[in-house]
Formats: C-alpha cells, sequence, structure tokens
C-alpha cells in the first residue's frame, strides 16, 4: 500500500473485516488482491518511427480538422481563452497546445476506498481491475436474458465485492431499469457505498447527477476528505469521430472542478467511428484523448484523468462490432505506447465478446482481450468480467468465470523469481535423472502458492467428472455465483453515516418526477 | 516462399488444385495460408541476468547430476568419445561441452511437403502450425467420448487439409485404436501422404517404424530428394527429470541419420517431473535439451533438431496437469528465450486445455495458451488446434473451434503498417467530427483485408441467433465440421506413387503378426 493510500480516514478500516469472517465460516473466502503491480514488460508494436508519424498526424488532425464541443458555450470560452481557433461548435488547437496543456495532468493518482486497504494507485506499472460497465440486459443460465433491474445490479455489487481479483467495484455494472432514470444513479451509489467497500465510479448521464455522486461521497468520506482525495473514477465517452458533448463534458465539469478523476475515453467501432487502418485509428484517438485531456486541464490543472481506448473492430458484412480480433489488440498495444510517451495513465481492454452466451467464443474472445490488456501496460481496465453480446448484456455465470481468470493475470504480472529458492537446484540435484519432485523438500516448502488456483474451474478425472454430472463452464459458474450470493454479507458499515445516506437518497427522490428516458 | 522451399521437385506442384477448384464449386474455399513471419516482437520475461544464471545452472546440472541414456550402448559410446564421463547409464557432461555440440544445429531449415507451395521453413521469426498430437479419445457433440479409430484419424487428416490457418499435417492426430500397435504408423503415414499434401511428421514409437516412414517418404518424395531435403519432422520426447530412453532415442537415431529433423522435447508436468518453480523447471529443461539436440549432433552433426518445451502446471491438490496457467506462460516465454541464445528453432504451446468439453474453460485455456505462443517466439506450434481432456481427448468441435483462432494468431503476427495508406489522413479528414467512415473512400478501398474474418464465430443480432436455434460455438462447430467434410476431395496424387505406397503398406502388414501391446 503506497502512502497515499494510506493515508485514508482510519475509522474505516474495520469495513469488511466481519463479513470476511462470517463467509469463512461458510466456508467461503472473501480476499481482495492488491492490484496488479507488473514485474513484466509491456509489449510493444509500435516503432519510434510509427509513433512520430501518429503523434504528428493527430496534432495535424487537431489544428485543420479539429473536434466539435457541442452547446457548450463555457468549453468554447475556455478554448478560445487558451489559444484555439473556434468556429461554431468546431475547435481548431493549434499544434502542440494540447499537448502542453496535458502536462498538468497528474501520472498517477490514488483512488482512495471507504476500506483503506482497498485504496488503489492508478498509473505507473499498476492495473486495477473493475466489472462490466453499461448493459441494459442480464443473463443467467436459469433465468435467460431479460433487462435489469435494481436486484440485478445489488447482486453483481455483491458478487465484485466477493471476487478476490477485482479491485474496485466499478459504476454501471448493468442498468437497473426498474427505476426511473433520474433516480437510478442514487440506487447504483447506494449499492456500491453500501454493498461493498471497494472504489466505485461516479454518475456521469448528467451534470446534476455527477453533482449528487460528489455529495453522497461527501457524506460517506467526509467534506474535506473528499476536497483533498480522489474518491471516484468516471468513465466519460467522447462520441468519436471527435466530437465531446454536453452531457459527457458537463459531468467531466463536475468531476475536474472537485479533484474526482474521469477517464477520458474514444469509444470506436472501427471502420465505422474512425479509419478502418490501425494506424488512422490509433491518430484519432490520439487527437481524442489529447483534445479531452487538454479541455480537462482547462477546467482544472492537475485534475486527475485517465487515457481512455475502447476501440473493437467490425465485421465489414453485418456491421457489427467483433472482439478479440487481432486488430483490437494493435489498437490497444498501440495506445498503451501513446498512453506511456504523455505520462498518463491508461485505460483499455476487458472481458470483450460479441456472444450471446458465455460459450466457447466469448471465452476465446475474453481471453484475448484480457491478454492484451494485461501485456499493453492497461492501467485501470474497466470491464474486466461479465461482459457478453458485445455489452449488450452483463451475464452472471460469465462474471464469475471471468473474475477467476483474473486470477492469471495477477500470477502472469508477477513475473519470474530467480533467487536461490527459486533455482531449486537442491531439488535437481536430490530428485536426479527417472526420479519425480512430488515429495521432494523444495516442492513441499513451495508448493503451496507455486501456481495460480482456480476457484471454478475443474480438473478432476473424467470418470469423477461424469460421474458429477459432466458439468461444463457454466454448470459450474452457476453453483459458484449462488454459492457467492449465499454466503454474503455486508460490509460493516457507520450507523449514523448509512442514515445520512438514505436521506439523501430519499429527499432526492422526491424533490423531482419520475423520468423514464 | 524461401528458395529453399522451392527447390522442391516440380511434378508435385499440382497436387491441391483440382480438389480446390472442386471444393470451392460447393461453398467452401480451400486455402493453406503461409507460415506466420512474425512482424512483432517477442515477449521477454527473463532478464540478461537471469537467463546467464540459468544457463550457469543447466551446465553445472549435466556436469554434477547428468543424464540417463537407457539400454542404449552405442549413445553411451558416442557420449564418451565426445568427451563425457560415463557410469552405467549415467551420462555426466564436461561444462560447456552440450553447448559446444549443439553449435553444428541448423538455426532454421526447410520442411518440404509433397506440394511444394506448402513446404515450411522452421526457425527465424517464422511459426508452423500443426494440429494435435497423440490422444488415445476422440470426441465430437453427436458420438460423445471414446477411442479413437483409423476413420477419425482420417477425418481429422481431412479437416487439417482444408484448414486454412494450418501449415503442418502433424503425426498421430489421434491413435488409431482400431489397428494393431506395430501396422498404425503405416496407415496413419499413408493418410497424410495421400488424404492432405502439407507436411507431416514421421513414427517415432519404434526405431523400425521410423525406418518405415523413412521408406515410404523415399517412395512419396524420391530416394534422392529425401537424401538431400528434409520431409519429415518427428517429435522425440525426453522421459523427464533427464532420462533418455532407448525407444525414442532409437528413432531419433534413424531421423538423425537420415537428415530428417527431430523434436527434441521434455515433457513436463510442472512440480511433478521438474521443480516446482519456474527457475528451477526451466534450469531441467535447458540440461535436458542440450543434452538431447547434442546427442543428435553425435549421430550427425547438422542434423535439424527444434528446441521443445512441452511444460504444464499442475493442480496441487489432485496431481492433474493445468493449462493456460500463468506458470507456464513464464515457463513458455522464458524457454524461448533460451533456445534463441542456442540459434535453435523453437516448439511450445498449443491448444492446451484441462476441460472435459470444448467449453469456455476450454477456450480460456487454449486462448492464454494461443496467445503465449505467438508472443513466446514458437516456430513450431503442436497441437494447435483439437486438443482437449489434458491431451486424452481429440475433439472435432474443437478442432475447427482452434483452427479459426489461429487465423487471430496470424493477424497479430503481422504488425502495424504505417504507410500513407494505413496512416489515413485523407480519411480523417474527409470524415471529420460527427460524421461516420462506414461510406468513405479509405473504408471501401481498405474493408476487404482490414479485419481477421472468423469462419466460424457469430455475430449475428440476439433476434436472428435466437431464430436460428440459439447456437452456441459447439453447435456451430458441429456444422462446419460436416460442411468441410462433405466438401472435402483428396489432392491430386501420381496413381504409379500412391500403387508403391500401397503396394509397400500391405508388404510390411504381411511380414508381421498383429501386435496390440
Amino acid at each position: 500500500m503506497t502512502d497515499a493510500a494510506s493515508a485514508a480516514p482510519r475509522r474505516r478500516a474495520r469495513g469488511g473485516g466481519g463479513a470476511a469472517r462470517r463467509a469463512e465460516r461458510t466456508g467461503v473466502k472473501i480476499e481482495t488482491a492488491k492490484y496488479i503491480e507488473r514485474n513484466i514488460p509491456n509489449f510493444e508494436v509500435l516503432s519510434e518511427e510509427a509513433l512520430q508519424v501518429i503523434e504528428t498526424n493527430a496534432d495535424i488532425i487537431l489544428e485543420e480538422v479539429g473536434v466539435n464541443f457541442v452547446d457548450n458555450p463555457a468549453a468554447l470560452e475556455r478554448w478560445r481563452a487558451a489559444g484555439a481557433t473556434v468556429e461554431g461548435e468546431r475547435v481548431r488547437i493549434p499544434r502542440g497546445l494540447a499537448r502542453e496543456l496535458c502536462k498538468t495532468a497528474p501520472s498517477e493518482f490514488t483512488q482512495h476506498a471507504r476500506n483503506p486497504e482497498k485504496s488503489v494507485v492508478v498509473g505507473g506499472k499498476n492495473m486495477v481491475l473493475a466489472p462490466v460497465y453499461g448493459p441494459p440486459f442480464v443473463r443467467d443460465a436459469k433465468g435467460g436474458r431479460r433487462y435489469a433491474t435494481l436486484d440485478d445490479f445489488q447482486k453483481f455489487v455483491k458478487l465484485g465485492y466477493m471476487s478476490k481479483w477485482l479491485h474496485h467495484s466499478g459504476g454501471t455494472v448493468c442498468e437497473p431499469t426498474d427505476v426511473p432514470v433520474n433516480k437510478r444513479h442514487l440506487d447504483m451509489l447506494m449499492a456500491h457505498m453500501t454493498l461493498s467497500d471497494k472504489p466505485f465510479m461516479g454518475s456521469v448521464t448528467d451534470p446534476s447527477r455527477a453533482k449528487d455522486s460528489v455529495e453522497m461521497c461527501e457524506i460517506l468520506f467526509g467534506k474535506e476528505f473528499v476536497r483533498d482525495n480522489t474518491v471516484m473514477t468516471s468513465l466519460i465517452n467522447i462520441n468519436s469521430p471527435m466530437t465531446f458533448d454536453d452531457v459527457m463534458m458537463g459531468a467531466l465539469e463536475v468531476y475536474a472542478e472537485h479533484n474526482q478523476a474521469c477517464i477520458i475515453s474514444p469509444f470506436i467501432v472501427g471502420g465505422a467511428m474512425a479509419p478502418v487502418s490501425i494506424a488512422g485509428t490509433l491518430t484519432q484517438v490520439l487527437a481524442e484523448v489529447l483534445a479531452g485531456v487538454a479541455y480537462s486541464q482547462l477546467v482544472r490543472p492537475g485534475a486527475p484523468v485517465i487515457f481512455g481506448a475502447m476501440v473493437t473492430s467490425i465485421d465489414m458484412n453485418s456491421g457489427a462490432p467483433t472482439f478479440g480480433t487481432p486488430e483490437t489488440s494493435h489498437i490497444t498495444y498501440g495506445a498503451g505506447q501513446l498512453a506511456r510517451r504523455m505520462n498518463l495513465p491508461y485505460r483499455s481492454a476487458g472481458s470483450f465478446c460479441g456472444s450471446k452466451l458465455p460459450d466457447a467464443q466469448a471465452a476465446y474472445e475474453t481471453a484475448n482481450s484480457l491478454n492484451m490488456g494485461l501485456l499493453s501496460g492497461v492501467n485501470f481496465q474497466l470491464h474486466s468480467c461479465g461482459w457478453l453480446e458485445g455489452g449488450l448484456v452483463a451475464d452472471f455465470e460469465k462474471f464469475v468465470m471471468d473474475a477467476d481468470q483474473l486470477g492469471v493475470l495477477h500470477g502472469l504480472a508477477k513475473g519470474v523469481e530467480i533467487d536461490e529458492n527459486a533455482q531449486a537446484m537442491d531439488a535437481i540435484r536430490e530428485v536426479g535423472p527417472g526420479g519425480h519432485y512430488l515429495g521432494c523438500a523444495h516442492t513441499q516448502a513451495n508448493f503451496k502458492d507455486a501456481f495460480w488456483k482456480t476457484e471454478l474451474l475443474d480438473y478432476k478425472p473424467f470418470e469423477t467428472w461424469e460421474e458429477e454430472g459432466a458439468r461444463d463452464t457454466i454448470a459450474l459458474a452457476s453453483n459458484r455465483v449462488e454459492t457467492l450470493l449465499n454466503a454474503y454479507q455486508a460490509p460493516a458499515i457507520d450507523p449514523e453515516i448509512l442514515a445520512k445516506l438514505e436521506a439523501y437518497v430519499a429527499e432526492k427522490k422526491a424533490s423531482m418526477p419520475d423520468a423514464f428516458i
């Protein structure tokens, strides 16, 4: 834990302890791994020359073509004052200006959790894993595909809380469509704040909801703490190509003014919202992020931001987005290089797939995406588990399946030890040709932590597996979802704070009529 | 195609053309991609210091502990003559000697196919993909899990022939258990030679069967051609730890004497057959490969060989091998580095999984393994498709599922283009903020080749997919297996050669009684 992270208020340290003890009695361990600190290199596909070409081209695009800031006179005024050329909603940014403005953004920041043991440091060699974000539908094996409800949302937050390899509770894990659209954010924030003690995201669907998010955090963390610390990381999508709408920018403005973190992220289906080539897409991604991050720094120099790149390829026959493809990987590796050259934390990748079921297609696509996420140097990985059907569906079984695979990323990131114990020369001498290592002293001393362990997958002999019902991964996962939800216990929370949060939500809800669009 | 590859006899060039034309009429394209030529870096996890420690330790092990050559007086004599210390079956190799002997092995070699367009160059930045090897069982959705037969074997060879991303027909794609054990190799070779025109592997289960393999190749390719060229790559497993048995070494001797290629490969379940640590396992792998490759060069200096590493991790609770784990990846990345420092082609990775079904578990594990195979610099990837249940089962559906994913590897290996067309500046200028790229000139000119295309996976909208029967990946793959086998047409072969091969097999079979163990 860094100094910054451990500076969070002590009174919250007890959160989770009681629940962990209770769950342990039921046989389900509640543990949260520390965010990943990579001890392996990043995988890089762009040469120095290619990087310079893309950077130069992005600057040319910002100067010659520019970006649109829609319905946002204050933003246009900020840009004009900073030296950009503004015509209508079009902002043309002289070469070098955007990059210069981005320099005040921090290269890493701590996002505090109410349980300070679960605060995360975003940036550097670190990788923070958060669950799926945004699906209007949920699916599970029993109930099939259906509109998501608040009950589903709360279940996902509980599963996230109980997932060892998930460091972050996320944001809109699914859309609680049974709650009015203008009140959902209150229930979602309540769930993250009370059902989990991991860090979370704020609302971005309206600037007023971003304000509500800040105010609820002021209740949870204390007003002074929120003033001085980052307690939310929220997702600001750019309308690619090169359009910044007033809703997203309004939310960004609220968060930046309050020193809360934002992911500034092009959302691109390649070939539709960006050129059909990798270099062209990277140029546009960079131009958009440069403009977006620069704008955040115009609002408040030093506001924490993340270089986002949510890019998929496209099936040119149907227009459907495609996942786990080589082109997506190239873009993700390349965007990581561009982000590091800007000294910004990087967000990309996730449990992406196009499949309608958590089947082999989903798993191939997801594993390709998760591997590329780790190796591309992603610092904040949204959508790390539970994503299905191009992001339309949050899937319960896939949530725990993916969450289990996140352990593989933790293991990979550890790199290779080379100390005397790891060299194992005594073991090789002891066993010798034709022997076996199962009983030798070195194995006995090291086997417990030597290998990553699944909590889900099946390695049993065929006959045993068949006797137990020949279950596929979906069946194993259904069982795990049920087990986890049955064992769930909420982390402790100060009853006074809880009461204040409840009062805040009740008052807010009472203050406006329901809206459903 | 390199000069070496194109030097194969011209008369075989017509193989496959007729079948391809026929299959095209049935709507199934028969294409074979060129072996992968990487335009991306390798991923490396070991520092220079770690590499030196492992290399030094391997040398110490060879000198102090040594290796066993079992029931093989001629091998012991060769080692003694080369300067090793021999006591009983134990061969202790003075430091530096094994590495010195390995220097005569070529850094790359061409394995010729009877269709010279399908010859492969093994080594350098290349990656050659071959199917699963060795399972006694097969599985498909309709028939379930059962002992493999020659009919199954032939079907897999046909599927391999029709798989675009598979460069190699492999060897024991499954064990034809309905054929006597001493005659199987004849039928397997016949299948590879006549049902496909891709390169293939020879028999290693007895030195006499290796000789039969060479003789059949002399019929297929011509005696002089086989004398001067490599036409088989065969799999020589080391009995880890550090034991070289007479059967495998006998086969190696036959192939090396005939200048035919061998993969010399430790087969290790980590924690059982090697130390439970990554550095310790790599030390043992390197010691074993050094001894095996050195021995091949004692048999015939310059004989083509491949540095093999078939290493899995273990589930310490059950003792079952585990796949797609971070520890396997570290070992595979590290062994690639060690192989490159010896200037040897490298064999590792594959469609590894422990699952009993081609479900999500299988696909996660496989995708992890395939990604690590590409990025670790593997030059020859056995088991690239069809592996199930820890290698006990060759699965028909998984064969075509994995074979489709091999296209992803081809796409990744291409790297990123940065020429003017790829930069797409005109497209970005043309479309501008808020537009879309689907109709623009750059997209129209480039979309056909821009993205990897699956032949299997489903990207349809939910409603269409549901109307079509809500098929999972297994159902889609069953359908593809059937389509491919229905469209299959054997590549043309010189009837005289075919008759000679048939006569050879008949004579051999008649010359010995059936053996079933």
